[in-house]
């Protein structure tokens, strides 16, 4: 598959659109976003220095017409470079007014005075501004304009386009042939923290932008946690090593895992792994439109818990995409409907002793008749390391 | 310098008792925290899995005692390796109850009913959880219950112990050992992306835990931005490059950059140069305790602007830390007094002309009686690339 960076300006003016509509259905005067995949969503506008937490930065989507920027001066030339045109600055930071009455005022001109602004509320959202600030505009606009945003931006971001899935696709193809060589960085007596340094090295060299999220784990018989960052702890035989990534390739994630069992383990490791790839296949075999994400969870759940209905992990998987993990979640009370151009990690764990976890997680697209994997999926027995 | 992962649990107890005195002074019953470093500053708590934005996590920071961790269900092997000792958690994540029942319980049972609860809400801050849910605690708690936070965890934050200055300084070595390796990875022909990808790969080689920030540009003559990622442009005689990287061990960041001739630069290039580092040295000159953040950015500012006040990127250096950037700025209006132990970016910016930008950035810690370097001071004259 060909990939290129960034979206012809087409792909944003279709974002835009559906927004419009479903802000116009929602009674939506406009949206402000201030998160870095909200504002990057419809302007492009891609930068590791949303790192920095020192600044904010705002989008106002109105009803019609493209999205405004309201953001700091050091963000204009970059921005620039993107297809928004109405790009209003302000020298940040600003302890008197942080761009709070530039933003002001781009609303009272954007917007009806009694129109309602739809701000992400709902879980998985945050909002990336002071929230003295927000007092402030709630003040400064007029009692109840501020309101939700309807899901508008969860409902748009979950179905991915052809050229996002390509990214995503992309991706994950460089993790795979970073797991690929994971032989030549871990066996018997390196450490868990230099596995974790030469992995990311490895991700690199095979075409990441940057590894936006390693985590894993190593013990005997299968590991304790999943989200724990390197230790110096030597690997030892017997021991399980996971290794878990969020490649970023121009602004898109992959985000899946593979386990490996260093020298011998004992034969309750390698069927707790036999039943992850069971598994994992159960919920892709259904993975279709029309299905649920509850579906998928408890494909996977009654092969790996007897049906128990979960564990402490909280799911079985999630959306992916701009972020490490988007929404659905695959829970019981997730009757989210798939559909076609929905990216899902299938990401079945289970312990078969405490402390003793094992999970595998593979990326799989809803397609037009069924699911495919973005990810080469891993072996069906449990690799080997020295 | 001996550097070692993590703190002892005196240094965790210290803060907190610290911010106990704080809070009795602002009449704080309270503290709730949301964000990453705000939960890891009394914790310890360090992981990349704040990557996710799925999930709340909540730290509450009573008048008296060890905080209270209210957190999913996934993070409790990790926390419950902290001195943290009360871990509540539920499975997150949970669409009918997010932790928020959780929560209101804990506050019930470990905060009078009318004490007032600090929240981050200044520069610089936000709140990391559902704004919807928010606005139901604030029902759950009863009116004007959660309140400003009075600047505590700036003011904690702001002033390092020695411990985590050596973990800083150790993330600048790193970073500096990494920086003279650059002439190994880049020269003329070599793509600017090429570059950023292998310049990392020495970051992790060289004992980064991850590359947590990379940013930079190159352009005939200088740069137009210092926030963009890269781009697949072959590098060219008469560019100068510039490498600005956020190092992370341990969960603490260097920040500082170098900029690099390729081949032949014009002599205005080399004079601004020159005066970046005279701009440095001049705020490194007069770095001591009493001095303000404003009497360095003036500093600065007189030798690379003439004393106009500033440019687009609205501030010459900033704190640093467990974030990329910090409290203070360097800009007019901060009159932070400095302190010892306050950790500082020195980072002048000259225009040579419009799109053809410098930007020179050095680490430097305050000390008892003045300020030392913490990143190895960059060479005097612009160094060459082939």
């Amino acid at each position: 598959m060909t990939v290129q960076r960034g979206f012809p300006t087409s792909e944003y003016e279709a974002r835009v659109g559906k927004a419009q509509r479903l802000m116009a259905e929602a009674g939506l005067a406009a949206l402000l976003l201030t998160t870095e995949p909200e504002v990057r969503y419809f302007t492009g506008f891609l930068t590791r220095f949303w790192e920095s937490p020192t600044r904010p930065w705002f989008l106002i989507l109105p009803a019609a017409g493209r999205p405004v920027a309201v953001i700091p001066s050091i963000g204009a030339h970059l921005m620039g470079q993107s297809w928004i045109t109405d790009i209003r600055t302000w020298r940040s930071p600003d302890y008197g007014d942080d761009g709070l009455s530039l933003l002001t005022d781009a609303f009272k001109e954007l917007v009806p005075p009694s129109g309602k602004i739809g701000v992400p509320s709902a879980l998985e959202s945050h909002l990336r501004m002071p929230l003295s600030d927000y007092a402030r505009l709630q003040d400064a606009l007029g009692p109840e304009r501020l309101v939700a945003d309807k899901l508008i931006m969860r409902r748009l971001r979950s179905v991915k386009t052809d050229a996002e899935i390509s990214k995503i696709c992309h991706a994950c193809t460089i993790a795979d042939r970073s797991f690929a060589r994971v032989r030549d960085i871990a066996r018997t007596g390196v450490t868990l923290d230099e596995v974790f340094r030469r992995f990311q090295m490895l991700c690199l060299e095979e075409g990441a932008d940057w590894v936006g999220y390693l985590a894993g784990g190593a013990g005997p018989g299968g590991y304790g946690d999943v989200i724990t960052p390197a230790v110096s702890r030597e690997l030892a035989s017997g021991d399980v090593l996971m290794l878990d990534t969020g490649v970023v390739w121009d602004g898109y994630f992959c985000d899946f895992d593979r386990n490996y069992a260093v020298g011998s383990v004992p034969r309750d490791v390698d069927d707790a792994y036999a039943r992850l790839i069971e598994a994992t296949d159960a919920a892709f075999e259904i993975a279709r439109p029309g299905a649920t994400a509850a579906d998928l969870f408890h494909a996977m759940d009654r092969i790996v818990s007897g049906g128990e209905g979960g564990s402490d992990a909280g799911r079985l998987g999630h959306g992916l995409g701009m972020q490490l993990t988007e929404w659905p979640s695959l829970i019981p009370q997730d009757d989210t409907v798939l559909e076609p151009g929905m990216v899902l990690t299938l990401e079945p764990g289970i312990e078969i002793a405490p402390g003793q976890t094992l999970v595998h997680e593979e990326n799989i697209v809803v397609s037009g008749t069924g699911a495919e994997y973005l990810s080469a999926p891993a072996p069906r027995d449990l690799p080997r390391l020295m």
